[in-house]
């Protein structure tokens, strides 16, 4: 156990702010992840918020403002538990940097997606309670931590639609496994939007704003957008590029790591899908031929929308080098894109391209 | 005009079933398809309905069966407009058939897709009057055209999700752009369900039944299911493959649109682009360099949820062969895939890869 109760063999991407993802195999077979292996991204110092004096206020379109303690949370709203994957827009933006580099970002693999239960009350039900007013389109959540990669500098924050915001998946968590929310992923209170990039579940929440627009702040407007590729991402202004908000189909695989030679024959692959948004993974395929032929492999059925789901297959690695490839289709039939070069953008976010693990075996 | 009303040009895949789809140049520029080139997908043949006599019957899982004529339909209820494009599961299936052949299908070709104002009640409100009951998770539809294609010859029918079924955008419709529904579009009544496959949205609906499980028809059960390539489409049986159910996302080139020669230079190309589910296309990029590089679309905003966007840009075509490359993404950041290869599947279903037209410019 080294930094902030994680496992010792986290990926640190940065010490601080802290980014870090945990090897596959922390993450291969598990459907919910340990709160030591969930990965951690953040943009600024992790704040220290006294929880006895901490209160959320909800303000803006409402007509009853609201400061509530975390008391008045648990007492006064219904606590609703969900099961929900959180992905990084950067996921897998080490596949993007092997296609072209991309300065400034850190080079997350496949393990900036982790999934926990979160417990807590409804953002709908506060919101409700709160009156909120029907020209309120969107609602903006703030944070203290002060993000110096932000320009100006500025504390955290981001917003979702209404819309988002009064489905009943939407929590204010203050925990995660069944046990107190850890102050690194957020403590006393986040946001937890499922289905949505993790970005948009702000941490150390102390403001929930309803608005007409969406968050001004420089983590919704400027950045999390996917900016087409010829765009300089230092002059791109707000509203260029798509604004990230529910993720795309998406799949790795966890098991085999590629961390070392295997013994050739018969293997178990296994690995995660996660459709993102409100969809569930219909099929999983696998491919040891680069695509040419393809395998399904058993995959979980979707017991939680929110929730990835896990697969595994059994195949006979042949001795020497290959390269094992997976893609997930979803519940519209629609499959993943295969090449991550169709999808390079200038921050490296929402590599969905298929999933591809080189080895070698050796007898 | 010949068949059915459908302007002289329509390329008409079978006569009986009727299966005609426009040429492009139809739908170029259109964001309304009118009634004569709206396309046509039928599974038997054209059934004569007499409206006087005509009753929808609502029965299954529900409080209150509902037998409800035209005009009961008419005065009970709301009326309310939803703009829609209406899509084959089959669009574009010629791009599927280039890679391997399909046997027995029609190969449709980009324009098995159009957009209509329809006009009708909300099948909510109607299952509301006739109180569902809370097992009913979904909504089976049934019509009186009998289909030789089904095993075993059967009328045709299939069902939604109640959870789709209760949203607000799924109507029984009467009138087609606000003129009455033509009776090779579904005359008196249709279902529409904005956002699905056009098989969803039965025509000469007679009969909404509330049930536990999805429709048995041989359309919902057996066919407009996405097989695996290896699968044996002969053998596939109920639950094999992915039921098709939301659109998936999806372009086409309308204008040029390949017919003959055109001059070089400065040329506006246009197209459609759909989404498909719920959601709403975010970009459109087209390449003249088999996608190396891109330009962005001028790309209509999402006016409507459940409508195509058009797209157009000019650009400069070289003397000589040349193929423009079309994709979109949609709100999630997701892009088409690139290969009808990694598609292809054997009823050839669901074709969403990069729209390729070929044309030649002389001076």
């Amino acid at each position: 156990m080294t930094l902030w109760g994680k496992r010792d063999d986290m990926v640190v991407h940065e010490r601080e702010p802290f980014n870090a993802e945990p090897p596959r195999r922390a993450l291969a077979g598990s459907p919910i992840t340990t709160l030591d292996s969930f990965y951690s991204r953040n943009h600024g110092p992790v704040p220290q918020v006294d929880a006895a004096t901490w209160r959320l206020e909800v303000d803006g379109l409402v007509r009853r403002p609201l400061s509530l303690s975390l008391d008045d949370l648990r007492d006064r709203f219904e606590h609703h538990e969900v099961t929900a994957t959180l992905q990084c827009a950067g996921n897998r933006r080490a596949g993007l940097m092997e296609v072209r580099d991309i300065p400034g970002e850190d080079p997350w693999g496949p393990c900036a997606t982790s999934t926990a239960r979160w417990t807590g009350v409804r953002l709908a039900d506060v919101l409700a309670e709160a009156a909120l007013l029907p020209d309120a389109a969107h609602i903006a959540f703030a944070a203290p931590d002060v993000s110096q990669i932000a320009d100006p500098p500025q504390p955290y924050g981001g917003s979702i639609p209404a819309g988002k915001a009064l489905s009943g998946e939407v929590l204010l968590a203050w925990a995660m496994n069944g046990r107190p929310l850890p102050r690194i992923h957020g403590a006393p209170l986040r946001a937890v939007v499922p289905g949505w990039i993790g970005a948009r579940s702000v941490k150390w929440l102390q403001r929930v704003t309803a608005q007409r627009e969406p968050s001004e702040n420089y983590f919704q407007a400027v950045a999390y957008r996917l900016l087409p590729p010829e765009a300089d991402p230092d002059k791109a202004g707000p509203s260029d590029g798509i604004s990230l908000g529910p993720v795309a189909l998406n799949c790795e695989i966890l098991r085999p790591d590629g961390t070392g030679p295997l013994p050739p024959g018969p293997t178990e692959i296994t690995g995660y899908a996660f459709a993102g948004d409100d969809r569930t993974v219909a099929r999983l395929d696998v491919s040891l031929d680069d695509g040419s032929t393809w395998a399904q492999a058993d995959l979980d059925e979707p017991r939680d929308t929110w929730a990835w789901q896990l697969w595994r297959i059994t195949l006979d690695l042949p001795p020497g080098e290959t390269t094992i490839t997976a893609r997930a289709w979803d519940c519209t039939a629609a499959v993943q894109p295969g090449c991550p070069g169709d999808l390079w953008n200038p921050k490296g976010y929402a590599n969905n391209s298929w999933a591809r693990l080189r080895l070698t075996c050796r007898p």
